[in-house]
């Protein structure tokens, strides 16, 4: 019996066929390349009901598959079940992803080049042309692909917009900013900047807003050259401004910046110098195939320069305010976490157990209670037992797991302050633990220590430190399907880059200033699963006669339970790195904190 | 006051105006890629007296420049002084390679082709053309540029030939693996490949020579189709074979290899299949710009298609046959070590001290005993104190420093035997040592011990797996210049690709079959040396729900010494991995060694 998705998926292979389109692809993404769209560009999940944050689907006349990497595996099995659709696996030994794919199995393919990068579409187009060597291939552009089946679809979001004081933003304005881009421009030779990625745009202007949940950020598009900067924004619409941002419209006005509405991009880049040809930088990865092609098709004097946006690594750098804002932050984040995991372990010991939802509710309770708070920075995962073993558990709201007194829970979160924004993952002993759970809890914690104290060079990226945090579970042939880190924004993405530290090779090397998450993990599925998560702050360590040392700072604050730890299996290093931590943790948070947890807090952090 | 390499630079630099030429490059390398070339083409040292394994010469109207890499640095300013040369430092921050410098100051480049990688040409070709965008720029190619100044320029060499039983090359026939590389060829759908590597083809023919010192090699071309192999080889001079390798000769012509003189190559690329199309596959990294700009001038129907040589990999992953050999070789080698470290221990507590040179020729002389031997696989580096403090210090026959009983003793060195290539290093506590050097010591020892230990998944690269080597000295803030690991040849070359181990990203993962050395080193300027080396096979190590595992074997079979271990320093597994090593390699040696030898060996494994 077909379902709900296995009936859009018809109703979009009819129109396809009638168009003589071979395939359609849907990205999991938006008009900027965000990793987390906004519902309206949910069309994966309104297509196919797959809710993972990651994930592309391909429909031919007979086939419609979903790509995605490991950590959504089992969920897109559960979730798919019955629509027809089937998984194909990324990041795996031999995987053929959609280009390669669509090589094999079509010649005129149809997609949403609005939720297309210039590079992913180029990476079709590449894979078609090898595979069509006659040339007889065709990728066609419909912007909204899905809009004609789609009957509710959301509009484009349209949310308040704060302008706030310069220390909010580490105490660098928006004319500092852009007189920045303005030279940059000067030394690459371009004559203006087309920026379409949202956390660089927000960086840049410092606006926030709160379009997307979890992610402060304004739907736009931004140009700067060096006589105007025109930001596109839907707040504009019907030549009006939203009442509720009027004044931070004022404030940008007097700064030079011209809010023009989101979809008058396209006039401006049709109008720009006309007759003279004019030279614009974008950013391939983040810039949509369709409003490149707009460009190309109908600006002839305008020629693009592709490159990678140089304000990515100079929002990952923090300034010195942030690192400063960033500290209290993660101690203000703490508070809470430690609210939480008293509350957690004195309410499971009172009345038997808490649903997984109940604590995760219960903790975006304990931050909102935290000065500057403005939400979450992603999704709480509340995961006891067996449903930490998928490393992106979505709790759910009726029917969650209830969490006793015994094995491990896993608790994945993080905040939106004004100051900055947060992730930690910690993982429970609630009570007794098996052998095998102490293993696991303390190889992971071994390569999280590890990781924590390193000391490197000036010029060393992620990808050659990585194997630290796997080490101790290597050995022991135990290992995580996913990154060791990810860059963090500021007030900004939970995720963002240049930097990471996983095992693929990324050269970006990690510098002072840049703020890392370090979360090894271990998940046996139907079983448990493990992870713990600290933030790094990379800071310079001096330099002497082999070089130019840097290491990390750990921002984060919170206790990690020695319950669970076999105390064999640290070095003498590696203890005193966990007490000293557990000890700078307690008397931290303590004089914050009430008596009772504050006893609390005092035991769960004295040395092993 | 000029001396005689200024002379031979001026002489040069002459010749270059007169032809108009703006810059004149002379390559560090031979025909053949090869690392360590043949007295032939040392030209590098003709012209400038630096004798160094790397380095490359530029010589425009006012500059003579050499480029090479730290492992040089102190010996190019030494050896340098009055030529009037410049040294330009390679692999450290902001270097400007000779590619980029030549854009900055020549239009008109002379090199010798046959010396110059079609690859190296590619990047200076890049150069000029960004620096000349008015396409204003000449290479022009002078094989032999300085064959009209050497008049005493040493010949081709040419030394006998060894072919001997099948079971000497990994039990694979040449038949076999000429038909390996014919299957190859249609998959990739060739019609030749030209093999210029000389280790390639020494071990596609499981053929030996002696034609470049510690390098068991034949200089040669080789050219496979479907129907033929040729084999372009300088003992056919004058269309005689040479009496000494004439019975290996016959052997080859049995297996169908025709013999060709050296030269002949370029007529058979010429005369190749004639009026049809040819593809004939090159390794753009080996294969010499002259060859190829002949074939592409002078064989309108010969086209190159240009790829990474498949051989590299396939010579690299040595056979069980290989391998079996191996271990008993390196046990063979570990017995010659140890007789000179007793006898080194005896000698200077007899009669106070021996130079590094006689310690490095009785070395020599104990290996020479080992059935099989067919001479060093590199120049012995033995050197003591400050002088090891230069990672490639080379022993001089004349005034070397005394060993004493006292401080550090470094002693790098390897064999070529019918069975397997060695190599190793030892660092000798000779008696007291500082805190420092124990320190150092020890710290060099956790990073050789750590990567010994290492366990991980199949399809990890050895840049992934480095700073294992280099976390306990980065934790104290030290380092070292140099790789950690590189591949070694079986009865070839000391180095070989295509894996190996340091921060530089190769992509190739270590696989099972490979053999790869351990040697991570501190090195103090003026003060001492350590460097601590092993060789590892990397086997299979099982596989379970978290992957395919692999690990290492170590094959050196050799003490380390403990008394400059500071044990408070290493932790119990790596005191263990230490104790458990020192052990195995006194029961597999004790029986094969004097009663005084043993005794000694069994107090210098004793646990710690």
């Amino acid at each position: 019996m077909d379902n709900v998705f296995s009936a859009r998926i018809d109703a979009l292979r009819e129109h396809m066929v009638r168009n003589g389109w071979d395939a359609v692809v849907v990205s999991g993404s938006d008009p900027h390349a965000s990793e987390y769209p906004a519902p309206r560009w949910k069309q994966v999940e309104w297509l196919t009901g797959f809710t993972g944050e990651a994930g592309d689907v391909v429909v031919t006349r007979d086939h419609a598959g979903l790509w995605t990497d490991s950590r959504y595996f089992i969920q897109a099995l559960n979730q798919l079940e019955g629509t027809g659709v089937e998984l194909h696996k990324t990041r795996v030994p031999g995987a053929v992803l959609i280009p390669e794919w669509l090589g094999k199995n079509a010649s005129v393919v149809a997609l949403d080049g609005l939720c297309q990068s210039v590079a992913a579409v180029e990476d079709i187009k590449d894979a078609l042309a090898a595979a069509h060597p006659d040339g007889d291939f065709r990728i066609v552009d419909v912007p909204d692909i899905l809009e004609r089946f789609w009957n509710d679809r959301p509009a484009v979001p349209s949310t308040p917009i704060a302008t706030l004081d310069v220390e909010c933003f580490g105490g660098i304005s928006r004319l500092d900013k852009i007189s920045w881009l303005r030279k940059w421009m000067m030394l690459e030779e371009v004559d203006g900047v087309l920026l379409t990625s949202l956390d660089e745009i927000a960086w840049l202007l410092n606006v926030r807003g709160n379009d997307i949940e979890y992610n402060p950020l304004v739907m736009s598009y931004l140009i700067v050259s060096q006589d105007y900067v025109k930001w596109f924004v839907k707040k504009t619409a019907f030549g009006a401004y939203d009442p509720d941002t009027a004044d931070s419209f004022a404030e940008l006005k007097m700064d030079g910046v011209d809010i023009e509405d989101y979809d008058a991009v396209y006039f401006t880049l049709a109008d720009v110098n006309p007759g003279a040809s004019w030279k614009l930088f974008a950013d391939v990865a983040t810039l949509n195939h369709h409003i490149c092609s707009y460009v190309q098709e109908s600006c002839p004097d305008t020629s693009f320069v592709f490159g990678k946006s140089p304000v990515i690594l100079e929002k990952a750098v923090k300034t010195k305010s942030e690192q400063d804002n960033l500290r209290q932050t993660y101690i203000d984040d703490g508070i809470a976490v430690e609210r939480f995991l008293y509350w957690l372990e004195t309410e499971v010991a009172e009345r038997g157990g808490v649903t997984e939802w109940e604590a995760s509710e219960r903790l975006t309770a304990f931050r909102s209670e935290i000065p500057g708070y403005r939400g979450n920075s992603f999704e709480n995962i509340s995961a006891y037992g067996p449903g930490a073993a998928l490393p992106h558990y979505s709790t759910p709201q009726h029917g969650s797991a209830v969490i006793r007194s015994s094995g491990l829970y896993l608790v994945d979160s993080g905040g939106q302050y004004l100051t900055g924004t947060t992730d930690i993952t910690r993982t429970v002993p609630m009570g007794e633990c098996t052998m095998l759970e102490k293993e696991d809890y303390t190889l992971v914690l071994k390569g999280m220590i590890a990781l924590s104290m390193a000391v490197f060079p000036r010029g060393t990226a992620g990808c050659q430190l990585d194997v630290l945090a796997r080490n101790a579970l290597w050995r022991s042939k135990r290992n995580f399907g996913h990154g060791t880190g990810h860059g963090i924004g500021y007030w900004l993405c939970v995720h963002e880059g240049p930097q990471d530290i996983r095992q693929n090779f990324n050269s970006q090397p990690i510098l002072p200033g840049m703020v890392t998450s370090n979360e090894p993990a271990l998940y046996r599925e139907g079983r448990h699963g493990i992870r713990h998560e600290n933030v790094l702050l990379c800071r310079e360590a001096g330099a002497n006669d082999f070089g130019d040392w840097l290491e990390f700072e750990t921002l984060t604050c919170c206790h990690i339970d020695t319950a669970a730890v076999l105390p064999d299996l640290l070095d003498s290093s590696e203890r005193a790195w966990l007490n000293s931590y557990n000890e700078k943790v307690f008397r931290t948070l303590s004089p914050l904190l009430s008596p009772e947890e504050s006893v609390w807090l005092r035991n769960k952090t004295l040395p092993i």
